[in-house]
């Protein structure tokens, strides 16, 4: 894709953000006024108003951007069904950092507080009223991303569908959630295993489904087009992944919204360290092992990073992502013969675009 | 109703008990095979066996009832869609209890561990990763619950109907829920906010959304209905509270699934605890005040109960709970001009059934 194209696709993919976030922003303030909750309660709107913050606070919009552009893959017209499926897809994104970051006892979050944290900061003296909130605002989400598709305005078969897509989406989530839990009780996990748990805890909530989301309503076929759906997607999903994993270890604050280092902290055994662990002496194995954990320091962190260098693994991780992406945007490059060439094009620079993102 | 009018009702209870058991098994173990969990994961198939467990373990079946005789009252035919509601209305039931232990910090439920405990046991040493397997199990069973109902094999448009049901049962439990947290910042919380706390915490999905699903499946008409399932469900919600409330205050062992007192260690302000502090004077207050919390023993349990008893406030709960039996029964027996006899005196018959609990 030459320089001018690829402006398009940042222009395409800015403009998705702007109108998909001024959706959004009306979504919850629809929600406060016309949710059913006592009259006596103010943690009810609390807990809505903490809904909203987290998730207009951000992020990147890959799913939206996934899910307008594979309804565009069949049709430039405007596609019914289409904004709420994407409220739909970024509810259950909400549901799932809600809970992820009391899984992991993470205070921040997209550069903000987390939803628990926010909650323990209100109440610093009733520790389990905190916790319990959370768990409710997580819930609330979760069951709010599948009203809104149960209130699209489609025909009865296309958001049955859809419903489909996003409950089976959502119990993937959970499997893959409770995959990462169990990896990191294996010293070395293997690659299969940090694949499985990419595949399941995010691919499949965060690109396929969005994918399947935007031909569904765009009035595509999906049993024609699985295979290479899937493909694609698992693709993207390990590009996505190795990208995070890379950059939360080698990474600087700015890359990031958040410190790097989380996943040392918590113990995670991700690509990055899996592949560190992998070329590791004894010397260096025990070093790194030693830095995992919640005593982890900036230093340690140093320290680690310095050890990969030296391995060369920090190389090789960037040489495995754009591996992976070029396999993803082959994958997309073959799509001409049934979709639109514009919106091909842009699924091809994709995976292109997010491993730049470790440049 | 004479007593073999109670007999059938009886044995109509536990038809329904003993026929849902059997497919809510029969739904885990085909669950258990069918659930697509990444080859590797062991924590997958636990979590569904720690959901199977609780949720064959049992409960009243107090919904399946409400569900399967809102059908009888409008026909004794066969309904399509009852058994995956049943399924729904009690893996949602299964969601609430996973969190709300997690919440409460309950080791007890249904007279076994709670899944948040067993996971604990399973991992003494790791117990942010218990709790976070415990808030995946629950986020599981929500997601289940409705998947349950997007499988049911009945027409689009009642299949959607339901959907619209459960998940706003579901939301109201939540922001029910969330009251209920906020309702033990009260020193003496108002009937009102206990009425409030009661219908959104359960009577909506515990006695409403059953029976709007048990209708909606045998073909009524809601809309004609609603206000009159409303009143019904409210009444008997508080009944069911009040009951709850009273039984964990006065009830032995042997009437409850856990030991008594609870309410009272977890600083709970119930029906019951507003009713002995709305009497008590300065000193009787104080000394229930001072109950309140983990530190209450079996014999402070005992002194709250002594007051109580010295006010007469046991006799005013059960006089309270039979005066919404009672209305709620006089509510059921003008059904008779819509519905089928049969079950109108079921439904007349079940609020009193609830009350003679206390006796």
């Amino acid at each position: 894709m030459n320089s001018s194209a690829a402006a398009v696709t940042e222009e395409r993919l800015a403009a998705h953000r702007r109108r998909f976030d001024a959706a959004f922003a009306a979504y919850f303030t629809g929600l406060a006024a016309a949710f059913d909750a006592p009259s006596q309660s103010r943690f009810t709107p609390q807990c809505l108003e903490l809904l909203r913050d987290l998730s207009l606070r951000g992020g990147k919009r890959l799913r939206v951007v996934l899910l307008y552009e594979a309804a565009r893959l069949v049709t430039t017209e405007e596609v019914p069904g289409l904004a709420e499926a994407a409220l739909s897809v970024e509810l259950l994104q909400t549901h799932g950092l809600v809970h992820d970051d009391i899984i992991d006892d993470s205070p921040v979050r997209r550069g903000g507080p987390s939803t628990y944290y926010a909650y323990r900061h209100a109440f610093p003296d009733r520790e389990r009223t905190a916790l319990g909130l959370a768990v409710l605002a997580g819930d609330l989400a979760a069951f709010l991303s599948l009203r809104v598709l149960l209130e699209a305005d489609v025909p009865g078969p296309l958001r049955q569908a859809m419903l489909e897509v996003q409950t089976r989406a959502a119990t993937d989530a959970v499997a893959g959630q409770i995959l990462d839990l169990e990896r990191d009780f294996e010293d070395l996990p293997g690659e299969a295993l940090l694949h499985a748990v990419t595949e399941y805890k995010s691919t499949r909530y965060s690109i396929l489904a969005p994918l399947r989301l935007g031909l569904l309503a765009a009035g595509e076929d999906l049993g024609l087009h699985d295979a290479r759906l899937r493909r694609y997607a698992t693709l993207v999903g390990i590009c996505g992944q190795l990208r995070d994993d890379y950059l939360d270890l080698f990474g600087d604050d700015t890359a990031l919204d958040k410190p790097p280092g989380g996943d040392l902290r918590a113990g995670r055994r991700t690509y990055a360290l899996r592949a560190i662990l992998e070329q590791a002496d004894a010397a260096d194995r025990a070093a790194v092992e030693a830095a995992l954990g919640s005593a982890c320091t900036p230093g340690t962190v140093e320290r680690v990073r310095d050890i990969a260098r030296r391995q060369g693994t920090d190389a090789r991780l960037r040489a495995d992502l754009t591996g992976y992406a070029e396999r993803a945007a082959a994958e997309a490059s073959g799509w001409g013969e049934w979709w639109r060439e514009e919106a091909v094009a842009l699924f091809t620079h994709l995976p292109l675009r997010i491993a730049r993102g470790v440049e």
